[in-house]
C-alpha cells in the first residue's frame, strides 16, 4: 500500500482532561485540503507553506459557527511523522471544543483514526522500522527515567541495528549455501564448514544470546523491580528497610498491587522504582503464627527479581543462616553482612562461597549503604554502562521471537556439524529469518501487527 | 510592568494522561534562548525563523543526555500568544519525558508558570481585555456546546464591546459635567437635564440591564438547567419523562449530584444537558408515605430552573390542578397539556391566565414533543437567537460588578433628578465607572486579579 492509496485520518491526540493546549491532528492525502475547509486564517493571505504556524479560526463551512481560535500547521510528507501530509490544530484545549473540530473534520471526509495508527502509518511507509514504533508505546508508558532512556535508545535504531547484523550475516551465509546447491559438482568446497561454524558463533549465536538476556533487565528498567530482604531474625532486616527508605524519599509509584501483604515499601534507587519487601526472619523451630509469616516470606522470594540476603556480621554464622542460604541461593543474589560497627565474629574465609562478594554495612550507623545501592542497581539493571552500550532491551514479544530464532539455528547448527544436506538445513535458516524479520517488522503479519498498534492510545 | 522586565516561565500544556502528542510551552524574553540551549535541530542548519517548525532531540548540554524527539516553533513577539517571545516544544506526549524537558528548562532558568500565568500576560500585556481571559477559562471548562459557542463570542470581545459602549457614554457625561463645574457661571447651560435623563435610560439603563438578565441565561448555557415534571397524579408525567428520554439519547453530563433522590435522568435537549425531574404527583390528601414524595417534589421545585407544569387534558381542571398551579406559578413556567389523543375536556376559555400558552401533546402517541422541546430551549437560553444577538452572558462576577454599577448610576440619576450639586453626583458616576473598568480588566485589583487567574489550569 502506497501513501496515496490511504484514506486520511483524524484524531485528538492530547490526552482528556484540562489543558492549555489541545490538539487535533489530520494524516493523509487530503489533509491540507481538509485544513483550507475548515480553516479561516486571521491573516489576508496564508500561503500555507509546509512546517508553519498560521493563526485563525476553525469554521464550519456550511454553518458558519467559528469552533475555535487555534494555530495550525502543515507538514508536507515526507517530512512528517507518518511520511504523508500532516496537518497539526492547536486549539485551547477545551475537549469539547476539540470533538467538535473532530466531528467537523469527520464529516468534511476524514476518517476517524485508530488508536496508533499513525504510528502505524509511520512504519508502513517506512519512516521507523517495527522496534522503533514499540519504542514509541515505551516512551509514553515509561515509568522510569531509566525507561524513558531505554526507549530512546530503542527509537533511535539501537535495537533494529542489532537484529538486523545478525539477520545480515544469516543471509550471507543462506546466499553461500545457495550457491553451493546450484553448483553440487564443483569439486571446491564453497562452504568451508569451520569458518561457518565459527562466524556462527562469533556473529550470531553470541550477540543473539545476549539480545535475550538483556531482555530481563529491560523489563526491571522499564517497570521497576521486586528486592526481598531476606535473613534469620534479629539480623537488622527491618532496620536496613527504614535506613534505605529513610535515605531516599519514598516513592510513590502507578505499579500495580500495592496491597501489603507483607512490610512494602517503595524505594526510587537513581530513578528505578524498587518494591522493598521486608519478610519475617526465617527459622526452623518457629510457632504457628510464625510458619505463617515464614510461608509468606517464602513467596516473596519467589516473586523477587533480587534477595537481599542479610547476615549479623557480630555473630558466627548459625547452621540456620547456612540453611536458609541454601533456599534463596538459586535466585539472584546480594550477601549483606550487617552489624560492621560492632566487632566482627564471622568467619570470612571458612564460607568462601557465601561471602566471597558480601557487602559490609552498618544498618544502624549508616555505613556502607552508598556502596549498597549502587551494587542493588548494577545487579538490577546490568550496570548502567552494559546497557547503555547494548541499547536495547528487547520487550517480551521481541524475547519470544529471538528465542525462537535462537532455537532454529541450533537446529540449523546441528545440521551443519552432521554434514545434512544444504537444502536441508536452509529451511532452519530460513525459519530464523523469518523470526528475526518479524521483530523489524519485515515478516510480520498481519494479526500481530494489528495487537502492537492497538496497545497505542488514540492519536499517537 | 512591559515584556522584557518579565521572567521567563515554562510549563507542561498539555493535560496528564495518554496521549499522542504532549506540549511544553515557553514565553518571556529569554523563551528562544533556552530552546536554543537545549534544542538539537536535526537538520544542519536551524535559522529558528519565527512561526517555523523544527524537528529535533532535546538533549540535555550538561549530561548529553538525549530527553525526547520533538517538533520546536518560536513565535516572536508579539505575534503569540502571550505577546512575549513564545516557544513550543512537542513531544511525544510521555508524561515522564515532558517533566524532565520542564526541569531542564528550570534547571536552564526558566520559572514554573503558575496556572493561568500564559494568560494573564496576554492580559497584563493588552493582548486581551479581562473578559476575553475569562472566556478562555470557560471555553475550557465548557460542558455544553452552546456553552462552548457563547465562551467563543465573549472571548472575540462581545461582552467588552457591550460594557465599552456603555463606559463609554458614562466618560462622556463626566465630560461634560466637569465642563460645567469648570464654568460655573455661564449663562448657557452646558448640561441639558432632560437629554441627559434621556442618553442614560436608553444608552445605559437598557443595555446594562439586559446584560444583567443574560447572566442567568448565560449559566445556564454553561452549566445546563434543572427541570422538574410537576402535576397532580395520573396526569402523565413518568411517561412524558420516558418519551423525553426514548426521542433523545440519555447523557452523561460531568454535572455534579447525580445521586437520585427523585427520578433524575439527564436529557440532551439541542446540546444543552437538561436535568429532568419526575415528580410524585401531588395531591392534598396523601398518606403519611406519599406526603414524603410530596415534600421532595416542592424541594425540586426551588431548585428548578424550569417547571413543567402538566395537565390531563381528557378531564376537566380540577381544584387540585388551580391549588397546584398557584404554588409553582412563580417560578419560570412552561404549562403543558397531555393526553391530546383523547376527547378533550378542559375548559381553555375559563383558564386563560394558567393555559394562555399551554403546549398541547400526547406524552404516549409522541405528539406534540417537537414543539415542547422547542419551547423548553427557547425558555431556558432565552432563545438561541437572543444571546446570539446580544453575543455575551456575563458571569457572575461580571454580574455582581453591573449590579454595583447600576445602584450607583441609580444614585446619580436621583441627583440629577434632584439637582444636587454636580461635584457630589459626579461621585456616584465615578464609582460606576471603576465598577465597569473592573469588569474589562482596567480597575481591577490584583486580588482579583489573582483569584480570576487562579481558576486556570497548569500551561494555559
Amino acid at each position: 500500500m502506497t501513501s496515496t492509496d490511504r484514506t486520511t485520518i483524524a484524531s485528538i491526540s492530547t490526552p482528556p482532561g484540562a489543558g492549555g493546549i489541545g490538539i487535533v491532528r489530520i494524516s493523509g492525502p487530503h489533509a491540507l485540503a481538509l485544513l483550507k475547509k475548515v480553516f479561516r486564517p486571521a491573516a489576508h493571505h496564508c500561503p500555507y507553506e509546509s512546517h508553519r504556524v498560521y493563526y485563525g479560526m476553525i469554521v464550519n463551512p456550511t454553518t458558519a459557527r467559528p469552533l475555535d481560535e487555534v494555530l495550525a500547521v502543515y507538514m508536507r510528507g515526507p517530512r512528517s511523522y507518518t511520511r504523508e501530509d500532516v496537518v497539526e490544530i492547536s486549539g485551547h484545549g477545551g475537549y469539547l471544543v476539540l470533538q467538535s473540530i473532530l466531528e467537523l473534520l469527520l464529516a468534511c471526509g476524514a476518517e476517524l483514526a485508530q488508536p496508533g495508527e499513525f504510528t502505524k502509518r509511520a512504519f508502513l511507509n517506512g519512516r521507523i522500522d517495527l522496534t522503533q514504533a514499540e519504542a514509541v508505546i515505551d516512551i509514553l508508558s515509561a515509568r522510569t527515567k531509566k525507561g524513558v532512556d531505554l526507549a530512546l535508545e530503542q527509537m533511535s535504531g539501537a535495537l533494529y541495528r542489532s537484529v538486523e547484523s545478525i539477520r545480515q550475516q544469516l543471509v550471507q551465509i543462506k546466499a553461500l549455501l545457495e550457491v553451493a546447491l546450484d553448483f553440487p559438482e564443483e569439486d571446491v568446497e564453497i562452504v568451508d564448514r569451520d569458518t561457518l561454524l565459527t562466524t556462527l558463533r562469533t556473529e550470531v549465536f553470541i550477540p543473539l544470546r545476549r539480545l535475550i538476556d538483556s531482555g530481563n533487565q529491560g523489563r526491571i528498567i522499564r517497570e521497576g523491580a521486586t528486592v526481598v530482604i531476606v535473613g534469620r531474625p534479629n539480623v537488622g532486616k527491618s532496620s536496613l528497610l527504614n535506613t534505605l527508605l529513610q535515605q531516599e524519599r519514598a516513592l510513590v509509584t502507578p505499579l500495580p498491587g500495592t496491597t501489603r501483604d507483607t512490610i512494602e515499601e517503595y524505594l526510587d534507587l537513581n530513578g528505578l522504582p524498587i518494591r522493598l519487601i521486608d519478610t519475617a526472619g526465617i527459622r526452623e523451630n518457629a510457632d504457628e503464627i510464625e510458619q505463617l509469616g515464614i510461608r509468606r516470606a517464602h513467596e516473596s522470594i519467589n516473586r523477587a527479581d533480587l534477595v537481599l540476603f542479610l547476615i549479623d556480621g557480630s555473630r558466627e554464622l548459625s547452621e540456620e543462616d547456612r540453611h536458609l542460604f541454601r533456599t534463596v541461593d538459586r535466585k539472584p543474589l546480594l550477601v549483606v553482612i550487617n552489624k560492621s560497627d560492632l566487632p566482627q565474629a564471622l568467619q570470612v574465609r571458612d564460607e568462601s562461597v557465601m561471602l566471597a562478594r558480601a557487602i559490609a554495612i552498618s544498618a544502624r550507623h549508616h555505613n556502607g549503604l552508598d556502596v549498597l545501592r549502587q551494587q542493588l542497581f548494577e545487579r538490577l539493571t546490568g550496570g548502567k554502562e552494559q546497557w547503555q552500550e547494548e541499547g536495547c532491551a528487547p520487550n517480551l514479544r521481541q524475547k519470544v521471537a529471538l528465542e525462537h530464532a535462537e532455537q532454529s539455528l541450533l537446529r540449523f547448527r546441528q545440521g551443519i556439524e552432521n554434514e545434512v544436506e544444504h537444502d536441508l538445513v536452509t529451511v532452519d535458516l530460513s525459519e530464523a529469518l523469518n523470526q528475526l524479520g518479524e521483530i523489524v517488522g519485515e515478516t510480520t503479519s498481519d494479526d500481530v501487527l494489528d495487537r502492537i498498534f492497538n496497545q497505542f492510545c488514540l492519536g499517537k
